[in-house]
């Protein structure tokens, strides 16, 4: 009955979304422009990066989250970050959102241009051209898509170093409605816990009150996107929206009861799939690393252990090389600023290698160094921590830290 | 006639210090370990590492500089680190004492073992081979030197994947007597703010009350070894021992008056040069960054900022890729939790090449790309950050983040 099951596509997989991606010029090569509609204006939810240092785009949002409250568009950029712009930064997105309106009035579609969000990742410092941005728009507003060929354009548009791009949706029933929850993301560089140049666009067609969708999305984001970190740098972009246009037709959710649960649990599902492909996506990444602690006294320690395992480079290069230093997971364990008694812990590797119990107690099992090395050698690799002193646990994901990392960052503006 | 003046040498600079460096077999190649030998019991001060996970040894040398308080020796190895090796690294700890002891004894030399420091670095989780170690000693107690050699061969013995020995030592004159301080340590990985394996040795001839040789310590570590980080790991076995042996012959010193602070700074100046060597070697590094943060409010949030901007990835492969990407800055800046206006900051690089001003109040000053990339293609580079918000400032050493960082540690083990 309140079964979420996986559906196809993305940002349009819930009813009255069309989004498209075009090439507008701003990076020397490929696309670098994308548009997110609703037909309807709807409620809209964010959360933004918690760094002081905070791209246009992100005050611009923050505004229409905490004021306007409603949204209809949103004008994404890649190549340009829109960060660090002074305040001809500001004048940017008010000129975007101007010409996004503007261009659907042309159309006889009214959108006002206070519910148009603007998002930008790429190369901080630089000035966004504005020129280039009107074209963009002009060119896309009459090609948007409701289709999944819209979603995949706009998640191919996001992309920087990227090599995939990201997108998740689920369906499950409410009131007898089909509800779809739906989104696709960017971002495997400047990933780190607190909201991450992360750009991620979540819509639904789901009936919600907007501060209960502000609510969901704030607690969904610290289990999903805030367990991941690539190389620990915290970007001054890292937006996170969510759209809801009511178009399900369920009884509005105006309360935390089961309903409220179950949308929850939906959403969770997008952002956990979405963050689970960045972090396997992180920049020069080889293999992605799930870091499980179980038998922790509570969860934040639980958190705190998993995301400095995972944050580690040390850990990060050994995965690199296959090889199981486990020292170094346990010197990350003992920095976290957790508690816990190094003298209790076991460790375990996992992977589609198979299963090995590395230490127990806190010292080695004398365990088969060949056999870790092939389940190390994998793709998808788990790593878990028992504390055995509590029945808590938590999960982060991070990857491995490769040459290919220095060389994508080393000369990322050439 | 306060003045601090270089001097050569390293350990054995000071009156009473005898020291060497051998191979005992532990390494597949090479020196790995070393002995520091005192002709009196000295006064001992340490710092160690904050991570909960303490190897063998820094248990060990905890209990003597807060409980025995006193030391003559101290036996060092590179290779395994004798940490998370259970109550058997503890029992290696005191096996290593009592062999030394007996080796001096042997010699007509009486050192009560509760006085032998032990320290050890390398690989995490296995057991120090003893007997090694054992025979290790026999062949140092003969041979300790007092002259330079003897330093130069402990500070090799101590290296891991360092790549060149670090010493240093200063000289002043206190009661008409020449006072002594000198040192030497090792680190290049596992390198980060609160003391990191960063093992380091300071002896000194000046005779001052052991409480206030602590005190110097505490206070020096944290403007040198705890501002330099290679890769944001703090180690298990972080250890900077302070042997004061008070041959020098001055009154000694026991309040914090002018005469403590003249050997507080002759302290700091052995301490932040071997810090600035440690950065400038850290793994794979091709660049030394030093990170000045002036015109802060305090000199927390300036050592804040400035900790942050040097540990943060993307700057480090910006440097290492000569790529003025000075947003990355920035943005390390902004997420480091501390506060000043992103709009007020000028940031100039220096270097050999040259001298540059960036940014001015937040925006890109139209700088010459060509010269900051000639000033940034230099092997030391200082940025600087003017917060000008109030006139207190910090100064962090970091390194930039290269390919050899990775083939170094993606196969450390092998």
């Amino acid at each position: 009955m309140n079964e979420i099951i996986s559906v196809a596509g993305g940002v349009c997989a819930a009813a009255g979304f069309k989004a498209t991606g075009v090439a507008a010029g701003i990076k020397k090569a490929g696309k670098d422009m994308a548009m997110l509609f609703c037909e309807v204006p709807c409620a809209v939810a964010g959360t933004f990066t918690s760094n002081i240092v905070k791209a246009a785009p992100v005050l611009w949002d923050m505004h229409i989250v905490n004021e306007v409250k409603k949204a209809q568009v949103c004008v994404m950029n890649s190549g340009v970050a829109n960060a660090c712009t002074g305040e001809e930064g500001m004048r940017i997105c008010a000129a975007t959102a101007r010409a996004a309106a503007a261009a659907f009035g042309r159309d006889g579609i009214p959108v006002d241009e206070k519910t148009v969000l603007t998002a930008s990742t790429g190369v901080i410092g630089r000035q966004v051209p504005i020129d280039k941005i009107e074209e963009g728009i002009s060119i896309m507003v009459p090609i948007l898509d409701e289709t999944g060929k819209g979603g995949d354009l706009a998640a191919q548009a996001i992309m920087t170093t990227d090599t995939v791009p990201k997108q998740a949706a689920v369906s499950f029933m409410l009131d007898g409605r089909k509800v779809t929850v739906g989104g696709m993301s960017k971002g495997s560089g400047m990933i780190h816990p607190n909201m991450c140049t992360m750009l991620a666009f979540i819509t639904t067609d789901a009936a919600i009150d907007q501060t209960l969708l502000q609510k969901a999305l704030s607690d969904s984001v610290k289990d999903s996107y805030n367990m991941i970190s690539v190389d620990g740098d915290t970007s001054t972009n890292d937006t996170c929206l969510l759209l809801a246009s009511g178009l399900a037709g369920n009884e509005p959710i105006v309360s935390e009861d089961a309903r409220y649960d179950l949308f929850k649990s939906a959403l969770d599902q997008v952002n956990k799939t979405l963050a689970r492909k960045m972090a396997a996506d992180g920049e020069g990444a080889s293999a992605l690393i799930e870091m499980k602690v179980t038998g922790a006294s509570s969860v934040e320690e639980a958190k705190t252990i998993a995301k400095s395992v995972i944050g580690s480079s040390l850990v990060k290069t050994a995965v690199a090389g296959h090889d199981a230093n486990w020292g170094r997971i346990l010197c990350a364990m003992g920095y976290s600023g957790a508690q816990f008694d190094p003298q209790k812990v076991d460790l375990y590797f996992d992977s589609a290698a198979g299963s090995l119990k590395i230490i127990e107690n806190g010292v080695d099992t004398g365990y088969s160094e060949e056999k870790a090395t092939a389940i190390l050698s994998q793709k998808e690799i788990l790593i878990t921590a028992d504390l055995k002193q509590g029945d808590c646990e938590a999960t982060a994901w991070g990857c491995d830290l490769t040459h290919a990392y220095i060389s994508i960052n080393a000369d990322y503006r050439s």
